[in-house]
């Protein structure tokens, strides 16, 4: 027996044809004696149509209210997620964020969890009864719904797999596992039977879009041991997990493991970067501060920084990435402080793409990142600007050449599939 | 100052828009420096759509899931009124059932309210804060979500009213007020400025559907004055209290007030009950007893009862009523005890109106019944069946003839308007 607690996104809940279809996934897996915990995001466009609402209400709304109104999402799903399961002859209820409860901070529509009270919850479960719980919910100390941001309830898994123990956290979304690389792009991309927290991080963060970076974070400090797999199967298939999807563990689980290690675990890529370069910027202490530090002050997350060689005797430019999304907000920023910093003209280039590749393996390998740049510059590939971290090495590259860029290393790294 | 608790319903919450008018209402209330309490409803439309995802999710429903999903209706609309409200510059939060909470027993879908705590509230809103609060919902002795059954918002709204010892409960309503009958079949009707809990009571249980007959109930047995207006004036019209609607009070205060007292409240009619004879029945003791005790086994409500003079000796025929809605079920029961019975046929007639003159009056002045039954045969219009209660007289008529009724009726007792 194992204690499993299993999640499903919006997507796989849109209406009651498609909760049967979950509470079939679910029922399968008590049928095997497990004791089984069920986190639930809202119906797919039901948050969306709740955000609205309060847009309409108040445009400067009160998040704490936003939170008592977005939550009903998920008590919707819950609650029809648990009398599916009693129809199927499972027994089943659904738990509020409130009523185990699932205590966080009082930061209204991006709280954390602070602790979850797992008593009543654990006893019900011991008793055979399947707890269906919403995610993205929970209760600040003011005993009032919080809800912990968009896309939340991935976390609200891991936190309540933490919270019970558990064996093991299957997420299941509209993707069958975590790939080398986005299978639209290249076709031989190979998905994989095993990552770990820390490739997952880098992954998700720039771009393969599985899980939420957030979740991960927390998997990896409580060391959950998270299974993605598809609730998208056929009917007549054999059992979801009876087709195993990508496993997110430790390090060491990996390395004690039969699973062959490569060296490049997968290539990822974000076009969702801006590149903005500030030219003629005097070359003297406490520049690149005036610069960056504004910035920090917005929450704009700078990502990769080159100061060039200055080309005139006492002046450099300075170039660096930002998320799209702040993009305007960072020009605005700059502007303003022309005169302190001191620049010529701001230079801003949203087509560009940020390409990576992760692997653990590089921890201990020199020479990832000489093949990759040989590999590119095969292939007349421009590289703009490079950022490394242990286990990860990125390039900017102009947004035409994505494409080209990540079959090229995918292949220079052996990822292809036979 | 005073203290109200104001109500409004699905219609009046049904969007965005409408939201804000209610909310302009609200904060005009608050602005003549009274504590104000709403309680609100669903959006018009909302609730069904949850009830027919519980019921495609589960046609035996468990009510206690039930509960978690229609009560997330209320939760919506008191989140979105509570930041209209703060839009417009008004302090407002929404309090949820489980908050306060509003402790219910445990028979989910058609819970009672047993207490609410007012502590946390009554600082809330003596601190100058708007208190939202959605009806319907309440919390179980076992920390569960239930409801009080549809129409519950009126119920909820009198209960709080009762518990935070409100001067007033406003309802408002797609209705001004009461009237002495329905406006649609007699054109002066009169609004009335004045009815009896009793009065209402009758009015509300024979068609005139303006309240929940059970928050009327309460109101009756809590003595909360309750005020029935419309949230539908135009924008540019007075504030809406300002145009006074119908309030609902015990005797002791019509009775010392200016309104002046009329034999007669109102004229309701009831298109929903359906005519029951069973011919040739034994004329002896039991034999009712056998006939009445199978039906209110099975929760039928009887009404009115008939027993004609025996025909033959030693049979007579029996005739009563009982709502349409039952009619199919009654005619089973009774067909299965026709031995038991010992009756000939059963008769059944869906095409006929209870007609009800109703009026606290009515206890001190003999002769409205006998005013009742000559105004109805000048018109030749035939009584199929008579009941009286302390402060209504009720007959039954051909359906096609209720306008008429009606009509004679109203001048019958002199309430045309001039």
């Amino acid at each position: 027996m194992a204690r499993i607690v299993m999640k499903f996104g919006g997507t796989s809940m849109a209406g009651t044809e498609r909760i049967r279809r979950v509470a079939q996934i679910v029922k399968a897996q008590t049928d095997r004696g497990d004791e089984v915990a069920v986190v639930v995001s809202a119906m797919a466009g039901d948050t969306d149509r709740l955000v609205n609402f309060c847009r309409e209400a108040n445009a400067l709304y009160d998040p704490a209210e936003y939170d008592v109104v977005v939550a009903a999402g998920e008590q919707i799903t819950s609650g029809l997620l648990a009398m599916t399961l009693q129809a199927l002859g499972a027994q089943a209820r659904s738990w509020m964020g409130w009523q185990m409860p699932v205590q966080t901070g009082s930061a209204h529509s991006k709280a954390k969890i602070d602790d979850i009270t797992t008593d009543q919850l654990l006893e019900s479960m011991g008793a055979g009864q399947i707890a269906v719980i919403p995610g993205f919910q929970g209760l600040s100390d003011k005993n009032r719904i919080t809800t912990l941001g968009r896309g939340g309830s991935d976390t609200s898994a891991v936190a309540v797999a933490a919270a019970v123990k558990a064996d093991r956290c299957d997420i299941y979304t509209d993707v069958d596992g975590v790939y080398t690389t986005d299978p639209r792009i290249v076709a031989r991309a190979r998905k994989l039977k095993a990552v770990t927290f820390e490739e997952m991080l880098e992954l998700a963060s720039v771009g393969a879009k599985v899980l939420q970076t957030r979740s991960v974070g927390l998997a990896m400090k409580e060391n959950v041991r998270i299974q993605v797999l598809s609730s998208f199967t056929d009917e007549d298939a054999p059992a979801a997990d009876t087709i195993p999807g990508t496993m997110i563990v430790g390090d060491e689980e990996i390395e004690g493991s039969d699973v062959e290690r490569q060296l490049i675990t997968g290539i990822a890529h974000d076009k969702n970067e801006a590149k903005v370069t500030l030219t003629r910027v005097p070359d003297q202490p406490g520049a690149v501060a005036h610069i960056f530090e504004p910035l920090s002050d917005a929450s704009i997350n700078v990502d990769m920084i080159i100061q060039n060689v200055g080309r005139d005797k006492g002046e450099t430019d300075v170039t660096f990435t930002v998320p799209a999304a702040d993009l305007a907000r960072a020009t605005d920023i700059l502007e303003n402080m022309r005169e302190k910093i001191g620049f010529n003209r701001v230079i801003s280039d949203t087509r560009v793409t940020k390409i990576s590749v992760v692997g653990v393996g590089m921890k201990s390998h020199a020479g990832v990142a000489s093949t990759m740049f040989s590999a590119l510059a095969d292939r007349k590939i421009n590289i703009q600007a490079i950022t490394t971290s242990e286990i990860k090495v990125s390039v900017l590259i102009d947004e035409d050449e994505t494409e080209l860029a990540v079959r090229v290393l995918h292949t220079a790294y052996g990822l292809d599939a036979e």
